[in-house]
């Protein structure tokens, strides 16, 4: 049975809220994903969390009003990052690696700030410092492309994948992998998550320079990726990122966009071991 | 011929200043070439020099008062700035592009912010933004290794050059060929040189994460590259320059540090002309 087939699990934490997780593999750290915009348990590509959980010990959850979790998502990605904690506090984590994408690394970004010592290492994926310039709201296109009210597995394909036919084919492919779930289904991502994850965006992207020095207080040894045709989040983040993070590495992965850790996900999996398992890393 | 056998020439410019330059190659418009902290002339690898004249006109020169150049060389790399634009301007060059160097790198960016027009399109080699925390002086073993009072090969070596037998090896051949010229040798830099470009770099690193904004007034294109091994200025800077630029494309270099580019003649001579010729750039 591939990994991806596990039930979800459920477990209340000490702000009332039953938060769904699923639970993968084996390490003495374990590997806990934040997911991207309107993403519940289902959007992790199975070949991911495979090959993740392949090495270690992989949790995906659904954060505050997300999918099956109870309670009302919130509108700003320092509650998000709140109740991130309230889940690491209910499972018993003393001390993580973190992996978060799109708002997801967000919210990473916030836990290494809130709660440093919860966190061993941090991967951030389409990722993006609070406050540079040029990149609050998002385009028109991309916007209406994941953002209306019905789902539109075009308009993913065109945001998470490169307009290449090697892009597109390795989408379709990813999409087919994440729809095959027959059972164990987790809940839709609701209307209201929608419209409060993308206020915390657009507040997360107010253009204000001062801001961008707050990831330098981020000691933690960091992997920034992106795809290097990601319409959603620029690859220009992720270097700024980089750049003013003081421990990280960059990779942007070739002929691909906002999903590229889905299109590339033996290669990325196998580039997370590699920052996860670097000589100095301890357990 | 070689062109790098061509022999320095002299312009007087509107300050008094007369300027020692050599003029390799054909293009409309020129390539201008900025040096690092104690170059002059002879120091750039003519490996190099024939790989970009081969396709453009190149034109390198002492600033003020280095090498042959007369004058007394400014302690502020906007003087710098100034004193290159006064070149351009005497050597009646209306748009350039400049490809800066190390120390040179510094102030390219300052004559894009003070006469962007007289710039099509910018080269930062080994560079950083003014003001990004860290970089402030330099690491006593890199000062140490280039900045004594007699010249150091071994010292140029360890900080041009990455510290495994390829890159040495390579740092070896570059170091051949740039003194293999036997006749029209530029004059050495000076010690006063030295203390006054020592003194602007080390004002240029004074942290400060508010003149980060600086360059995203940068609106050229700009193409950012370093080493990935360079100890001098590290390849995060290179990643903070792209993600802080408006336009800029960025490619570290493996197995090389600071001198990536006299290690890498033949591809990053290649990538320069790419950059210089990607569609849209008008003439």
């Amino acid at each position: 049975m591939a990994t991806t087939q596990a039930s979800a699990q459920r477990v209340t934490a000490e702000n009332g809220i039953e938060y769904a997780y699923r639970d993968f593999g084996e390490s003495e750290v374990p590997l806990v994903l934040l997911q991207h915009f309107r993403g519940n348990l289902d959007n992790w590509d199975p070949a991911l969390i495979d090959a993740l959980a392949a090495e270690r010990r992989v949790v995906t959850f659904d954060n505050v009003g997300v999918g099956a979790t109870s309670g009302k998502t919130p509108s700003t990605i320092e509650a998000m990052a709140h109740d991130a904690i309230a889940f690491l506090d209910a499972m018993g984590f003393e001390r993580i690696d973190l992996l978060g994408f799109s708002i997801g690394s967000f919210v990473a970004q916030e836990i290494a700030l809130i709660r440093p010592d919860a966190l061993r290492r941090v991967v951030l994926a389409s990722s993006a410092p609070q406050g540079a310039p040029g990149m609050h709201g998002w385009a028109p296109e991309v916007i209406a492309a994941v953002g209306g009210r019905e789902p539109n597995p075009q308009g993913y394909l065109e945001v998470f994948f490169a307009h290449t036919e090697t892009s597109r084919a390795a989408g379709q492919e990813a999409a087919g992998r994440i729809f095959v779930r027959s059972t164990d289904r987790d809940e839709p991502t609701s209307w209201q998550t929608r419209q409060a994850q993308y206020d915390a965006i657009c507040a997360w992207g107010i253009p204000n320079h001062a801001l961008l020095e707050r990831v330098t207080g981020i000691q933690l040894p960091v992997f920034v990726a992106n795809g290097d045709s990601d319409p959603m989040i620029l690859p220009r983040y992720s270097h700024l990122l980089a750049g003013l993070l003081p421990d990280a590495r960059l990779k942007i992965y070739p002929d691909s966009a906002h999903g590229f850790l889905f299109q590339h996900h033996g290669e990325f999996a196998a580039d997370v071991h590699a920052f996860l398992e670097e000589p100095g890393a301890e357990a």
